[in-house]
């Protein structure tokens, strides 16, 4: 092939900015989360995972595992088709009623993934609005910033978490013209979380339709785990609330919530869901299996927030940077792409402790960070030896410790 | 909420042009493929599938279901989190290894779906190549069609399957610049092969990279089910191979195969791939299972030919309008979105045949047909009641029988 230059120069510019990616290949072990094996470069060897997204360890709860392999053997593994060519099938319906109540909304309606429910989800929604302005948070996620750009239509950014900002672009429009306000409720790598009821206030003002990305925050905030909006008391006032399968309810995919037009719209225009395979039965009745459990225990969240509370609260006290956060996510400042993945890879090599560097594009240059996601199954054993392994770290790399160190953004 | 009117009124649209589709919600029952339970609005009703994309019925194999489970209950559910951030695991790592080496490439990389890695495939590749131009099949799939857009490259459409217009689009064109001709294997709805190796001599006289669509070929045709390449002897002569997981291998995902500094160059640049969860242990292992029965098991692609052939000419002696088709998809045309759901809606209810209507988008305006996918299962006593079933319904629908009446596109 002519042209294998240019893909080597790509890789090799990854490597001069020292963002090239190495995965970690892990095998995880169910019930012993979150101890796993990672299978090294010198052969397996145990180790403690500190980044997983699996946020309350219900990939491995039993009743989770139990809906899936029990669907699996009756259903068998694939879906056979497009949701519109033989794929609906029954695990799917149901987990889609499902989600409709867990959001107090009419219907809701499932996608392969979070990235492509944002994706197409924005998309088909804004572009089903005529001429209509998208005002879009300035932190939003890659898959919600590709659906912006994908409805074709104008957009304004508004300053992170800004509503005063937001209001000034708001008025600035025509009252009749359609405005979609799309924000997320927990914005993954700092923690913090959106004004979900002062926006609202400002879309009624200036009739603007509101999509929220919850998919940080399901599982495991507000009542039966609906999410940020629920907590707020907001669920009513949002009008596409989405979410993911594949973080706190340990599985895979993403959906929207909404009112049944809505869904019905999404569900008939969107090419992102039209033309692909529908979600395994078993994936399905796993995730219907996950969302159940977690709308009447408030164990995982309880404790998921007392193991949050003693990371920052272990790693403070250390004198290492932890950036403030609001909730369950442990950003600890770097601040260097290259010293970000020496940390990483001490803390694997040397610790057995695996915690990925986040590098751009994942966030802003010069914010690299080791981002922390404490789950209910990190016991105070295993915080402190997290604890003496990034002081021993930020020891040898001569990273700051101490608490004035808390890098700015 | 203010703009309930937009939505409602995109549904009506789609009512007036008698193409708002229902899905069927379908249970299928593992070892009993391809026999169902339909849940209809009356209740449970027995079905057999005569559409299904799990064209060799993997998705029942007890190799694959068994692979699924015994992997759901050693590992768990869901990966827990992006390739990069916790998510890559040993049988992702595994099936890519097998995919490699089911292509002879160097290296594969694995997505949620064969939809997104055409979409960020394609996109991701383009951009890597300066000023490249996009020769695109006037027939690609939706997803392809995406993936060309987000490359925001310049493209041109060649007619489908026509090397003359190829060659002239290329001619046209100066030697150096990058030139990336994308196409599909096997054309999913008319059932037509692309003429690969007249379209690689091309490539190789005008210095452009090819990029092949695989999805409906791959585990059916070609030593070890490696697919139309392969079969045309022509896999070398292909720089990226895209298939998927999710069709004649019964579960869920999509791949591209090439050697490795593209497929690492992809890994590391496409947003569809770095922000989205990993596809789940299960379901790779599943996956894995299904690609290494088939690289050694013949009887499933010499039955499914048999089955195939033997619904062709046994729907043409009934005097069905079956379109001309070189492989087992077998189209029989209607040419009216109305009647083609009518005729959906009466083999469904009363013949217990589940074949769904394919109208616009998936195929143009006017060509509205049924799309009947023989697999390895439908038995001689299946076809038979499936040809008296569909003359029965043309009868009903006044539609015209007899060996004139193939509809011309």
């Amino acid at each position: 092939m002519t042209y294998d230059h240019f893909f080597f120069a790509a890789l090799a510019r990854l490597h001069a900015e020292r963002r090239y990616r190495v995965f970690a290949d892990l095998e995880r072990v169910a019930g012993r989360f979150p101890h796993a094996i990672w299978h090294s470069p010198d052969g397996p060897r145990p180790v403690v995972i500190w980044c997983s997204n699996d946020y309350l360890g219900m990939g491995q709860h039993p009743k989770v595992i139990g809906a899936m392999v029990e669907t699996a053997e009756r259903m068998g593994a694939g879906a056979g088709g497009t949701r519109n060519i033989s794929g609906t099938h029954h695990p799917l319906v149901e987990l889609e009623r499902e989600l409709a109540d867990l959001h107090s909304k009419e219907a809701a309606l499932v996608f392969t993934s979070g990235y492509v429910s944002n994706e197409t989800g924005i998309a088909t929604i804004a572009k089903l609005l005529p001429n209509c302005l998208i005002l879009s948070d300035a932190r939003n996620h890659n898959s919600m910033i590709e659906g912006v750009r994908r409805a074709g239509a104008e957009k304004k950014i508004w300053r992170h978490n800004d509503v005063g900002h937001l209001e000034e672009l708001l008025a600035a429009q025509a009252a009749e013209r359609p405005k979609l306000i799309v924000f997320e409720a927990l914005y993954s790598m700092d923690g913090d979380i959106a004004p979900v009821n002062q926006i609202c206030d400002l879309a009624e003002r200036y009739r603007a339709m509101t999509y929220i990305d919850e998919v940080h925050s399901v599982g495991m905030y507000g009542r039966a785990g609906a999410g940020i909006a629920a907590r707020e008391g907001a669920l009513h006032r949002i009008d596409v609330i989405e979410g993911t399968l594949a973080k706190a309810f340990g599985c895979l995919g993403g959906y929207i919530a909404a009112n049944a037009d809505i869904i019905d719209a999404v569900r008939s225009y969107a090419p992102g869901f039209i033309f692909t395979t529908a979600l395994p039965p078993a994936v399905c009745a796993a995730s219907t299996a996950a969302i159940r459990h977690l709308k009447t225990s408030q164990w995982e969240r309880d404790r998921h927030q007392e193991c949050a509370a003693r990371v920052k609260s272990v790693l403070d006290a250390a004198g290492l940077p932890v950036m403030p956060s609001q909730t369950h996510i442990v950003p600890v400042m770097v601040g260097d792409p290259e010293r970000c993945r020496q940390a990483s890879d001490l803390l694997l090599a040397k610790h057995g402790i695996y915690v990925q560097p986040i590098n751009y594009p994942t966030v802003p240059r010069g914010t690299e960070r080791l981002r922390i996601t404490p789950t209910p199954y990190h016991d105070n054993a295993l915080i402190d030896a997290l604890a003496e392994a990034l002081v021993d770290v930020w020891t040898r790399l001569e990273l700051p410790l101490g608490h004035h160190a808390i890098a700015a953004e």
